[in-house]
């Protein structure tokens, strides 16, 4: 395999997983983050920490970027320190972090204007997923980057989805995804309850459909936190999945489309923030054993 | 293994699939339809057909009812050729119809005042599945009954699922079971919609969430329905699963839960009942689809 | 005025401030309530005391019911004690409960058969209003038992609306009317809680509203509660009107029409009533505040 | 009453009103409107009509602006023809368009930094209330400001609502309107098709309740609309509540505050965005006849 000059900006749990991935798979790494002490694991490991954005793309082929919000991420391109007219020509911005899909469409032709490429590229899966190198990976932006790309998002999970030009377009189905977890989450969250209520076991429940009709990872995973009605660890923190939701909705009043349980989700995320829960985003689904009183 | 005798009441697609499946077995099965030209199958493969629920019953070790709500059930049981009176000593009423729990407790009762005894036995699975002998089953009731029962289950399915001595358990269980589906039939009913009208394609939306993270029969099959909006065949009409819905409903007034998405469900599969819609009843999908002006 | 011999069953806070209006219009009052002291006032104010509904009615040409729900209510036409079959012929029955328009359908035929009839007249006003004979009445029925009615329902309120023969149509109106109380109820509780949140007073905006664009006593009063978040006193319990918004959702069933807003003032009265609140109905708004963290 | 000099910007149905009440009043009016011969009916009266906002300004004490969302605003304010830095030093601005508070926020801060103030002045009333001088006004802003303000206000309505120093505080009042507004709609839509799916007549339904429990403008004129299910004429399009109803949501968001009825109230406007319906925004009161397949 190729190796590549590659830099990595934002090391939360999910860069920094990332981010060893790329190093393992022998690239040569150069990262940031604003709080500098996340880059040592990495370090150790043999990257080399730049102090600013613009510093850690010198000379990169390929830039990733994983924070968490829209702020954040045009911080990173275009603030003061900011990296994208320091990027060389030709190099690639893998643009991972859940964000607007217009926010991805304005930095790609920001930078087509200064001869580099952004590529949309979130990525589906927790942390642990990310570490065991098997997250799910939407691509989409201009062609010509998304093929440059491809090779080296083999190191990061089990498959590379293409969507197209429209590097919005790859935004638009991570917010689908993580709209849909939510749904599924509510959902467990009412049958669980309704069961509890009615006398059943809530980890029976659990158990039997998570091992029949709903024998997925996923419905496993969050099923697990909302049987036991403990939602530790943290995840993502409820916060950040609201501003998810948020994008959800922003994009839907943009394209005019009613998503009733969107809106439950939300609401539900928006009064775990109120109360300032120090859970997992899942924990919302306390909203519906607090409604039947339990 | 031990052949039985064995009634099978109520014969729809679901039901003369699992007959068909006990026939295969092994056992002896004497069956009845209030429509009797659904029992021909069976016939041709060897069943008896009775006039009468009652006369269905007349020597048998098991039965098993399979209708389509509560009031089909209760005549089957208790009309005036109901069989509740005519089953003899010691044998076991596998009730396999969604119905609400205090039908299935009520008709327990009854059935111990006979020296019978009923075991909830809902089913889960289209009718492909259960002709595939790949049902999943959920049994309550009588501890003896059930254990009598659980080996004549196995020509059904891939798995029984225990939830109990208390026969309204099981129903429980197979409405939480409808409501879930249901709230995976609408976030994918959203999430595709956003996804078309941002530009991309319903289709590739579907394929990718299905083979990452829902990648689940269930998902797959509703999926493909809403994907290409197009909902036949009709596994189950609007009007059977509306019913259903409204006995979570039910269930969740009388135990003090709100449940949301349940209520949202409920409503647009009562506006495709309102329209008269000829789709399965996935065909609810088509709401989103129309909020959003498509 | 005519003077005529009444009955009147249900001596809850409304029962009894509309039986003292008939005593103060002349009538000849005959009580009857479950609890029998209940009946005192009245005694004192000259009415006679029934030991049972049967007794009550024994030479009554109207007939006046107002109790809790629909089982209360056939209980006392069709209990052991129950009214109906001693009801003098010609009599007529002011059906005053809120009751699913079926059950006055139902009991408007057992009428019929026994030679009386059935007006439903749903009251809309509380205790005080009741008390200061400002109710508003719809009647439904019968016509010329209508007609009999009419001139007695006088001391009772300040306007008589007549919805034509079929007594369920009276009861879809109070359902109605129930319904858009608890909307407005919601509507404040949101309003009030956005402009809190955002550093107005709440007080302020209740006034401000309920002396312009909602300048009605309907407002105004349920307003005052919702401003000051104190729900007291308790006109009428979460339970009761719990039960009422069931009826209109199982109205909207039969009938087949969602109603988004009616399900949500029903699941937050479920909370209210898990919760087991000890406010009046209105205190459903605490809802709100309890999502936004207050 | 002091003669004034008074630009009025904006001059849409309500704009046109209210500036030709003004008018009336005797004071000096210099109008402006994009599209200019709206000014016509106006400059007939009397009025100077200026060619770009600054012009307007020129020797104002007070300019009113009335336009239909945050950007119209802020372009007549600080485009490149705009009249913050034209106006005056001591004169007032009544904002009186329904915008976010923070638009107003910000506005306020932008004029301070010139000199002059900015009052928020939503009212409330549809243009034939204003036509009759009888709108009802909110003001918020600087309180010097605000006492120089509320005798012009005087020819516009019939009573001004003090809401303090935070020029947000008004224009969240206007939210919190529309918003209930919507909300009535909805509850009237609901009702009365629940009503006519019983059997009843939508129009003898209204008529009881907005002669009795909802006894108000209001309800009686949104009322028939719903009643007769024919929206016209257009008070106000679907598009701009629904920009309004945004603004709730946006205003909901930040605050943190959970707002189901908000919700439902935005997502059927957007569906009558959606389908281009030509109605007045009244008309998402079709979107519950929809439901239920009338």
């Amino acid at each position: 395999m190729t190796q590549h000059r590659i830099a990595f900006l934002g090391l939360g749990s999910m860069g920094q997983a990332m981010a060893a991935n790329l190093l393992k798979a022998g690239h040569r790494l150069r990262v940031y983050n604003r709080t500098a002490s996340k880059a040592d694991p990495l370090q150790q490991q043999g990257a080399t920490v730049a102090a600013t954005p613009a510093e850690a793309v010198q000379d990169a082929e390929f830039v990733f970027t994983m924070v968490t919000d829209d702020a954040a991420l045009l911080e990173l391109c275009l603030g003061p320190t900011g990296f994208l007219t320091a990027l060389p020509q030709g190099a690639v911005h893998a643009s991972c972090s859940t964000v607007a899909p217009d926010t991805n469409r304005r930095l790609a032709e920001e930078h087509g204007r200064h001869g580099s490429s952004l590529v949309a590229t979130p990525v589906f899966g927790k942390p642990d997923v990310a570490a065991a190198g098997k997250l799910w990976l939407a691509v989409a932006g201009e062609a010509s980057a998304r093929e440059k790309i491809k090779p080296v998002l083999g190191a990061l999970g089990q498959g590379v989805h293409d969507f197209g030009d429209d590097a919005g377009a790859a935004s638009v189905v991570k917010l689908c995804g993580n709209f849909m977890l939510g749904a599924a989450i509510e959902a467990m969250a009412e049958a669980f309850t309704l069961a509890q209520k009615s006398g059943l076991d809530r980890q029976q429940v659990y158990e039997f459909f998570t091992s029949t009709l709903f024998n997925t990872p996923i419905y496993k995973s969050y099923g697990k936190l909302i049987a036991e009605r403990h939602y530790q660890p943290v995840g993502a923190p409820p916060a950040i999945i609201r501003k998810d939701l948020r994008l959800v909705l922003d994009e839907a009043r943009t394209r005019v489309v009613p998503m009733p349980f969107a809106n439950i989700i939300h609401d539900h995320l928006s009064t775990s923030v109120a109360k300032g829960e120090q859970n997992d985003w899942a924990g919302f689904a306390e909203r519906v054993a607090e409604g039947a009183g339990l």
